[in-house]
């Protein structure tokens, strides 16, 4: 599918976006889902998730304030998901930075069928069992190929794996397709990299190729950095125009502007 | 009351306005209910909700992302302010959407002696028992004529009704009043309906006609949705404009602008 | 150290900043953090948090929206804090309102070493002893010299003491600083105290004179405050550009414009 008729898609069909997300960034997770044409739906209750993940075209599960009680519901949630075929999208916010994230992650990796992670290049890194080093939920460092490890570790859990940075990486195990469009002012604002998560899940709910949604994703969000921080000055003004170029790029302008390359 | 005496009643007497309420919306929340001139409090524990109660001119239930504690949380407190004539004002975020928030909102209503309960058309629908369908958190869709549903609703209840929409419908199951205010831009941001919810509790708390407060509050609400989306071209900037309008508008404004109709 | 270093070291050495606090402001305390220079994470888990904390510069306790999960967090994080001697910031968000509040503030006082409690002159009045009056989140009353109320506090608790107001107090029980910065903006909008704390945390972090560390932070926040005021008209606006100009702020131009005189 063409990256325009991807966007097309979302926003004539409004895919609900179940979310089971940290406490920090859940707004935005709700309002930039909104900007892209999809519609978020929040719920964590034992009771209730696996039922709500069935209206749902996609499940985002963000450990950013991971907890024992929204682990279970996790767990849950994307077996009720993976049984009704429903993409399982997760963020491993910190993963590295506690052994608490980590185990868990590896336990998501093992217990679900995962379609999407994103991460940022530590907390991939650590997953991916290469030389990397987490300290909170910023950026950590990781030594070696970046396209590789990316790769590598796409290859061998069967996950499309998207390793965020100034150049977003993205691999299904076979492709490796990379994203320069973004622009540093959205690392000065909390919230990007889980609003990221947020933009993928809703393109993997229309198009189940999933490195090539998810690369589309990466660049509709990147761009509308690009334009917020052409027009404004500081990571207040930045974060309201960030939703509003997200909500104002039309799918030509997403296939026009879009630097994506499969390598 | 006058609509002006109410919004001057709001600003002179800052009554406390007490949410139990979700994590997605409850900044926009608490800041709404500033804007309006109340004081918002969170607080959900166990230990304090009927004590925090006590202080409080109104509760907010709003059960958008309900779990079993804040469940728990939502019906001592609401006994409480039962038991001290505050008035409970309930937002029922999703039912019909899963048969947990539909049963325990029918819990809620026949436990508790609930003031106002301010819903979408799918939300006051379902628990109305009509022809209703919810997905997620959105508006879902009611076959039916809402006026009488919503004074049906009303009259059966004992509970005055506000079914929100682009003509927002409100009922103490005698009157039937709609409001024309608002924009569509609202319903481009998550959390005007939770907004919604916060300002009417801060109206209820100054005059105990509720059925009148809650469409002074809708007109209020809309009035600065209009203006904000006047001066802005972007769900993100809208936002914003939409706390400094509400914040700016005054009694003599209201009364002008308000486009309230008592059928 | 002076004002200038205290700044210029923040943005050099990004210390990271744990954050257990209540989910209404949340997102906004992870922003001011960022904006500061330092970096914000937020972790609960009692699974975690001892590990969490061992990466940080300074813990921040916030009671805002208190349960007895995050009350068993808070003590094991800060009890972890204390033997790594990492200060620990706690901000007493509407004790008094409570006795769950004030019961738990004192527990966190005997069980913990805490580096600087701010709170408003309701708050630190209740646990200081003195005739206060509190009635939910925002300020409430106390009577009596607020300098003295300050200062014997901070002596007999041997806590840097932090009271906020149009005129902020700061005294570790020898020295009383006052600092006037700020602008009544920032009591129009929601959060703007628990921002604060973050921003004291990320002063401390890396200058151990808590009460000189902690004037310099809040001359800084409320330097952002008068210049936000200065360029908008509603809260919507003034909170975006609280950011914008927080960020903004240079070394040298807090050392200009902070107002801060040692009594």
């Amino acid at each position: 599918m063409k990256l325009s008729a991807m966007l097309g898609s979302i926003r004539q069909n409004k895919p609900l976006i179940h979310h089971i997300t940290n406490y920090v960034t859940v707004n935005d997770c709700a309002n930039i889902t909104l900007c892209i044409g999809a519609s978020p739906v929040m719920s964590h209750a034992l009771e209730e998730v696996e039922e709500m993940v069935g209206h749902a075209g996609a499940l985002v599960l963000n450990i950013g304030t991971l907890d024992p009680y929204q682990a279970t519901s996790m767990l849950l949630a994307g077996q009720a998901a993976n049984n009704l075929d429903i993409p399982v999208i997760v963020d491993p916010v910190g993963a590295g930075a506690t052994s608490y994230r980590t185990d868990f992650m590896q336990r998501l990796i093992e217990e679900l069928e995962i379609s999407v992670m994103k991460g940022n290049a530590g907390e991939i890194g650590v997953l991916a069992g290469a030389d990397a080093h987490v300290r909170g939920v910023d950026s950590g460092d990781v030594n070696g190929d970046l396209h590789r490890i990316t790769q590598n570790f796409a290859h061998d859990s069967g996950i499309t794996i998207v390793m965020s940075g100034a150049t977003d990486i993205v691999s299904n195990g076979r492709q490796i397709i990379t994203i320069k469009n973004g622009h540093p002012m959205m690392g000065r604002i909390s919230g990007t990299g889980c609003m990221a998560t947020s933009v993928i899940a809703s393109f993997v709910a229309v198009s189940r190729n999933t490195a090539e949604a998810s690369a589309a994703a990466l660049a509709a969000f990147g761009i509308a950095g690009e334009r917020a921080a052409a027009v404004t000055s500081g990571p207040g003004a930045f974060k309201s125009a960030l939703f509003d170029q997200l909500s104002h790029l039309t799918p030509a302008e997403l296939a026009t502007d879009a630097k994506i390359r499969e390598l």
